[in-house]
């Protein structure tokens, strides 16, 4: 490909703008504006876009409308359509802005994907035609959320040459589709716009002194993530952490600045971070369990193979080769779970299943913890004295999670917020 | 390709199904059912779908929200996406009932197109992946109305290896990409299910003893596609007559016979096969206009450039070199013509303008009436009988149209049904 001195010259950055951003024709045309300042500032903008609102799930409701089990492969045809509308409108409302703008579809952006619809993962890109439309002083809008693969893929023994199926990227696919283009394209950074206005020290819902951090390291991000924060899916992240692209959160509604993912040296920062929760925990002890090889994929499998999420795994020290097994689930899956695991654990002869559903999790999130004695015993004793009790105790080499009474949450992240200065950030 | 000889015995049909028959999920999952009552006859099918219901208007309402004046080459693309949702619920469908499907975009159809945004034609198709899909048993549902460039469109200097753009056929797309495929792929008809249960011997809402046609010409369905009868576009047709495919019009909410267009002999058939009528016409009377060469385009390009699509022109024979020139369009076109008309009647000096939004049309067609005399005069005294006064006259080889006043379009209608016996057809 050409390439003009333009671009050797110009930055370029990746913006991505989520379902809420774009939910209206009032919103899209906001997003126009904040684009074009952008453009104005002399960068080069690619944009990768969601569906418009709710439109993903009106969708969905659809197909449940013609078939009990939606064909996979039709399904992400379908879903693909919700994220060209909205970049085709973007295009529109930056043309009618007066600026050169076009959309393209996850294929036409050059995004090659393997064969599991609904849950594809990004194999290759081929950014040429991005970069040709950018040369020619494009805006160009991507659809999120969707790729192509190289080949049709419902016979894989069959010939090819017109094939390529629309593939969609599944949980966090947008946010997947703006880090791995702004990787491709050599992007200066990813900037990710919602309704989000950062990453805070806590939930400010729950601690409303929580401060927003002006950064966040990659790895304290994906604990972030898997750990009670809703704001970004872990994917994206790990793939901006693997590039070291940097990822900035930000709000789409005002110039607020935003929280930025990086890969920087952290060790100058106070060693705890931020705190995580997450209300909706249950849990479930199989007491009394005979501790010999197998157990545990014999438990474990079939909740798997029933699609239920296992969160944290707990198994107490074994007396007598008879041990506790405990692990955490969502309250939502719980009665699934029981029904899954009674008849096994009837079946390996253990004594009985205990279910909790009123649980909370709470983390404190830190690469500054790392091999860093004392945040543990600071931890406990801080929720001690607050009368608050553990139940279950995991950690990571970044973070210390604690699952508690539901109740005692929110508590919980307030008083650990104070003992750990983050209001003072 | 590999050609299976499933494929050499097998007969193929395109069906093609309207807006209105894939309106809810409970009309989808019936037209899947017909599909299959097809298929079970032991036929290969393929399936063109329109957009559901209102989609497109909703779509170009969205767009007319967030650019005053869309870009043609966005709304392509937000339009393509109606049609692909269809396809994709129908796929969906047909495979709940057990039946392997696959729907596929334009693009993937191999239906390609000039450059024209919005109003694309084809220039050839490919129909390689249909073949394909095909040989492996499938039943394959086309979103229909749209196509794809060989090349981007927007750079047509640029490097296009990775160009292509999507299109859409404009009115009477679905129609089109319906008979262009039948004829691309071989198929031994083209039918087509809509709310219309097929082509009458006059609009049943004006004439209650209208018979429905079991079979009529390509000529005959041209001329009343273009006068007054709104089943069809004329441009499917004329692409039906070029290539012989005949073309069955039917319902999709029952199983009655509908009308076959096809080209066989009509010479046997009745005279007057039948009467169609429009309510919606306006005319405009320059009068006095100096009769010289350049005062017709004078006046036509103006009202071409300004969108007015029109319909008649009636130029009366010319006395001292002043003649009246008359022309008919809608009359939601009325005022908009007036406005150009004037200030140009006024600069040639033509002595007033006259507009009269009140008229109707009817016309009798057949091609039995080619190079036979009687017709015209049984059709005038029929209308003067019936005391209806005729404004203008003009035929084709076989039509004859009458402008009359709107108040005895109906009438006219009637007694001229009655007048050519096709209540007995």
């Amino acid at each position: 490909m050409e390439v003009s001195h333009q671009e050797i010259d110009m930055a370029l950055v990746v913006h991505k703008y989520g379902g809420t951003s774009v939910a209206s024709a009032e919103r899209i045309k906001s997003v126009a504006r904040r684009i074009i300042a952008t453009r104005r500032k002399g960068d080069d903008v690619v944009v990768v876009v969601s569906a418009m609102g709710d439109a993903t799930d009106d969708l969905i409701k659809l197909a449940c409308q013609v078939a009990e089990k939606p064909n996979a492969r039709e399904m992400d045809v379908l879903l693909s359509t919700g994220e060209i509308v909205t970049s085709t409108l973007l295009a529109m409302a930056l043309r009618a802005e007066g600026h050169e703008a076009i959309s393209l579809s996850g294929a036409q952006a050059g995004i090659q994907t393997d064969a599991n619809h609904s849950k594809a993962r990004i194999v290759a890109i081929n950014p040429h035609r991005i970069k040709e439309e950018l040369h020619y002083g494009k805006i160009v809008i991507v659809a999120g959320f969707q790729g192509i693969t190289p080949s049709n893929t419902q016979d894989s023994h069959a010939p090819s040459s017109t094939g390529m199926d629309i593939t969609t990227l599944g949980r966090g696919g947008s946010d997947t589709t703006a880090v791995a283009l702004a990787i491709s394209l050599g992007a200066r950074a990813c900037e990710r716009y919602t309704d989000t206005a950062g990453i805070y020290t806590a939930d400010p819902r729950a601690v409303p002194e929580a401060v927003k951090l002006s950064e966040i390291s990659y790895e304290e991000m994906l604990e972030m993530a898997s750990y009670g924060s809703k704001v970004m899916h872990p994917r994206a992240i790990e793939l901006g952490q693997i590039y070291n692209m940097p990822i900035l959160v930000a709000s789409s509604f005002n110039d607020a600045p935003g929280t930025l993912i990086h890969g920087g040296t952290m060790e100058v920062q106070q060693k705890v971070t931020a705190i995580s929760h997450d209300m909706d925990v249950a849990k479930i002890t199989i007491v009394g369990v005979p501790d010999h090889p197998g157990i545990a994929a014999g438990i474990f499998e079939p909740l798997a193979q029933a699609g239920i999420s296992v969160d944290t795994i707990v198994q107490n020290a074994s007396v007598q080769h008879i041990t506790d097994l405990t692990f955490t689930i969502t309250k939502g899956d719980a009665e699934k779970a029981l029904n899954v695991v009674r008849p096994i654990a009837e079946m390996i002869g253990a004594r009985e299943c205990i279910a909790d559903t009123n649980l909370g999790k709470v983390s404190i999130i830190g690469s500054g913890m790392q091999n860093t004695p004392g945040y543990a015993a600071r931890m406990f004793s801080t929720l001690s004295v607050a009368g608050i009790n553990i139940q279950l105790i995991t950690t990571s080499e970044i973070r210390i999670t604690v699952i508690i009474d539901e109740t005692q949450t929110k508590r919980a992240v307030q008083v650990l917020h104070r003992a750990f200065e983050l209001d003072k950030a």
